[in-house]
């Protein structure tokens, strides 16, 4: 941590921070100038992050050097994190194909899309019976009959099933059904469901919310971490800018960078990062290339009489295409689907 | 609800949409060009809202004209909402001033600050027992006991209490001891607690999201009171943007807007938009100026001390100087502080 | 300057900044930890914004401490700027009302708007001569007989006259018709534009560029007040954010924050900012509370046919129930409009 | 474009727009509901946008359906503009490879490093010769001598050159030294600019602006096209956002949505979307299997002592690990370097 003082700060103030500091069991480094004092601080991530510096008189500002996260951080375990969910496996050359509607509708439209998507080379089957819609006059999903549902639909065709809980009341409720747990976006820094879902044994995906920066994702990852749980996959799914063209801005930098911050799983889904079916198969390619360890993307049997997404929702064939289009890519890239060899 | 056909769109497609439309009960109004089809869509909005054409083909775009809210509307209701809490009142010309510290940290802290705002002039006393912190290494404040001393403070005082429900769980025993229950940016579209709140009979304080658009904050509202709580404040604090000098970018274009388009009660949190001591006291003034309905100002005996937002704090002195500096604005602008006369 | 090296960094790399800062004539002063070691770099500015130490091996970050401007800075000169224009001043107490058309259309719109804004007591009059517009097919403006009518216009009626400089190679013909020139968002950051009107003796209004942070607007200026011209007026426009219902957003605490960093009038364009005329006179109020120095709007006698911004520009009878509304809020904060006692 | 009138607009409203409408050779097409009406209108694209109808009484808003730019639409011309730049090509499947220092600032620095990305294997040579610097104390580049001294680096490793035109009044000079003029992210609206370089017989590499949404990039490249000048490189370069981890926010979707709207070639340039050296490579691996024409990459033979973009020039060793990584996967999309075959 450093600590900049306002220009010309007083002795008395300067010597008040460096005893706060001292008090706290960390040490104080100055730098002094003609105008500015500059205090490097040196001491434990918790005790630094403990210290509320800011509000401390003659103080400019504090920034902070060290890392909100640990656990997360690829300093602490530098080998990737390979998580294995059912029959297939995520990390470490294992690339995750995340297929299926955005929700469950009915079982006709759930098992058609199953036996579609695993057919096409899906590596599990993805399916929404919890939905987060900003209107409360939108469909808002079909509960625990779509988990179970979703349950059969994956046991049939022989692919992991991964849904959203949308409530932490949920939780377990979800868990007993489903083999991966999603936190959406909007929960992302619903804190008290992260703390829930790190004493839990499922793998969790947790998306990116919508305004997160990459740190506070780790953050956040980092709170289900400290529970105790360690199979967790990030995904990147669009940040929201001023470009109003796509639905939001995919931001394949922080996977790129996330590889290199953290040892976990990182995926993309590209559906709702740009809301058009016509640029899915193209941000696929990049993800790959970017180094991402899977997608997730939206597949229904009938988009247009999708419940919700449709307009970025790929028909069976088109992601059986899609898959097809991929294999070069992340065999150049040294992975596998699903890390069969 | 408009749709706006692709380029040259074939007949079929045209012909297939309008039977959709007519299939759900929908009117379809057609505008034919040379280049594009645009048919205008009439119906109810709850026929509307359930239609997702966006999937089908030869449709371009889906421009939805109906509000995805109804309740929540001056359209619905001309008249403003007027929340009475305890002895206090927020809306329709009365002006709330909750004030103080932004998580409880003890018994001293809270109620020396409490006694200080009541004295200052504050409507309200705030403080947080449940503090969401981006790194779960910071402190989280002190939970159920926080919740007991607010209560204890507030009625020492006379003065109504608000603070935050961090977790759905917890709503119904924040409910047992506070006034007001806030919901906090970060749970803005934490739609399962907006629905549980909705069947409270306790007001309920709404914050901004940090990327919410004025129209998810108003539908976000829309779900509370769909449940049958009508008793809902709305609090714009600041947005996400690229401006790293304050800690967000206050819009109080919003609140003017907000006072447009809903009768609720539209209150400003000056100390998390900017995060900056130094712009509290205009930005307050300025919320007053735009017809903001309250303020919500941290305030802390010791913010030197505070165990977060120190920096954003205001000494009890400095509150105090803020609310007899407003109150000629506030008389200007038709408001008294509470509502009293 | 603050140099932060990576975890861990060698002797050698560290010894190696040393040098290099010592060679270019700074000082270095050593924060040694376990994990990071943090330099602090003490040396006049000229000497540390010369200095790219981002690129050097060992190197995690680098911070500044020193803000890249100096004349604009209110540590250089305490004193608020006041600028003379013509019969008015702008700055120190006196409010500048800047009123007239987005673009001048005809001798007969703009005589009349004229006459109107200086009736309801305008301190200035504007409107766009070269107009920048995103379309090539959208309406480009007057040129050359726009600037004369305009000077006409101002005569006629007696208020000092601004405009915008939209090239470089047209500045001097603009400044030798109009008192005031305008730098748009679009060019705030043409520096050869910046540089060529500094070399001038005619007031500049710099507008802040749509994604330009607080800093990078004062940098902006300084790039004038550095070519020797002194008399420059800072204007706030609206950042672009991700919010589509106001036109921009209209960031007021960044006024006041450019009312604490610097000594030059900060005015406000709420017309821009918006782009909706229902919100013109709330952001012209909570502009005056915050403490800005000025205001610009858009006025036409006949928005409905404007060739531009028709739906943002006020009509003459609302404009001047605007500045008859805004008379006792100008008083409260201690200024005249154009500072007449 | 479509009307949308405001709630229960009067007849007269509706009629009165129509009329307008009609006037100005336009055709009008009502769908009239219970509450709104809407209208759309059908005409020719100089019509339809000199149309200002958003300041006409009871209109509500105005969705613009037609694209505000023509000549550099897919639809105006299906296949891809294909550009030769001396001896090599961008677009139509030639894949372009632009490397070379940020700013030029020796002769010894620059031929170095031409030679280097020669020998790598680079299509193109750049280097800056007039710098856009923030900060009027930074360096601001050699000007001419260093045009001469990129001229003649160019013609001793036998690659074309590109450089920024900086000042609409050296634009003629800059075209004397180089091959492809390129403008830059804060130039990206100086219309003035475009508007001159549309008369050039010299190729344009137009970068977007840092909040320039695609429709704008697309209008400012038509404003070169409209000129008569149709050889014209887009360059995507990252987008300005609250993520503070890069440098920008690289927007690789824009590249795809950019391919399908456009003829034009697009190229991405990774060092400053990034900011970060070890970003460059997987980024530069995004781009190609986005479908991107080309690549603009920093290279410096010493970044540790380059004036400018340090942190994110590679070394000639990292350029050239870098096209050999690239080589498989530009085959895979099927495009050469420079366009050889």
């Amino acid at each position: 941590m450093l600590i900049i003082m306002r220009d010309h700060a007083s002795q008395a103030e300067v010597d008040h921070v460096v005893e706060r500091l001292r008090e706290a069991g960390a040490e104080a480094h100055l730098s002094v100038g003609e105008v500015k004092t500059i205090i490097g601080v040196i001491g434990e991530r918790e005790i630094i992050y403990a210290l509320e510096m800011e509000g401390v008189a003659g103080v400019e500002e504090v920034v902070r050097v060290l890392k909100p996260y640990k656990l997360v951080s690829r300093d602490f375990q530098p080998e990737d994190t390979v998580i294995r969910v059912g029959t297939t496996t995520v990390g470490g050359g294992a690339f995750a194909m995340i297929a299926g509607p955005c929700s469950i509708e009915s079982e006709e439209q759930l098992f058609s899309t199953a036996r579609a998507v695993k057919a096409a080379g899906a590596t599990m089957l993805r399916g929404g019976a919890y939905k987060p819609r900003s209107s409360p006059y939108a469909f808002q999903g079909m509960g625990l009959d779509g988990l179970k549902l979703l349950r059969a639909a994956g046991d049939e065709v022989g692919l992991p099933v991964v849904t959203e809980v949308l409530d932490v009341r949920d939780a377990e409720k979800v868990a007993e059904w489903a083999d991966v747990l999603q936190v959406g976006a909007r929960n992302m820094q619903n804190f008290m469901m992260l703390d829930e879902l790190g004493t839990f044994r499922k793998p969790i995906l947790l998306k990116r919310g919508l305004s997160a920066t990459i740190e506070e994702l780790l953050s956040a990852a980092e709170y289900v971490l400290k529970g105790g749980n360690r199979d967790l996959i990030l995904c990147e799914r669009g940040i929201r800018t001023f470009e109003t063209y796509t639905r939001n801005t995919l931001d394949l930098a922080a996977v790129a960078a996330l590889k290199a911050l953290t040892h976990l799983p990182v995926i993309v889904d590209p559906s709702h990062a740009t809301g058009r079916r016509e640029l899915i198969s193209p941000m696929c390619r990049a993800s790959v290339a970017t180094g991402a360890d899977g997608l997730m993307v939206e597949v229904h049997i009938d988009p247009e009489h999708a419940r919700c997404d449709g307009p970025q929702s790929l028909r069976p064939e088109e992601f059986s295409a899609l898959v097809r289009d991929l294999a070069p890519l992340v065999t150049l890239e040294g992975r596998t689907f699903g890390g069969e060899a």
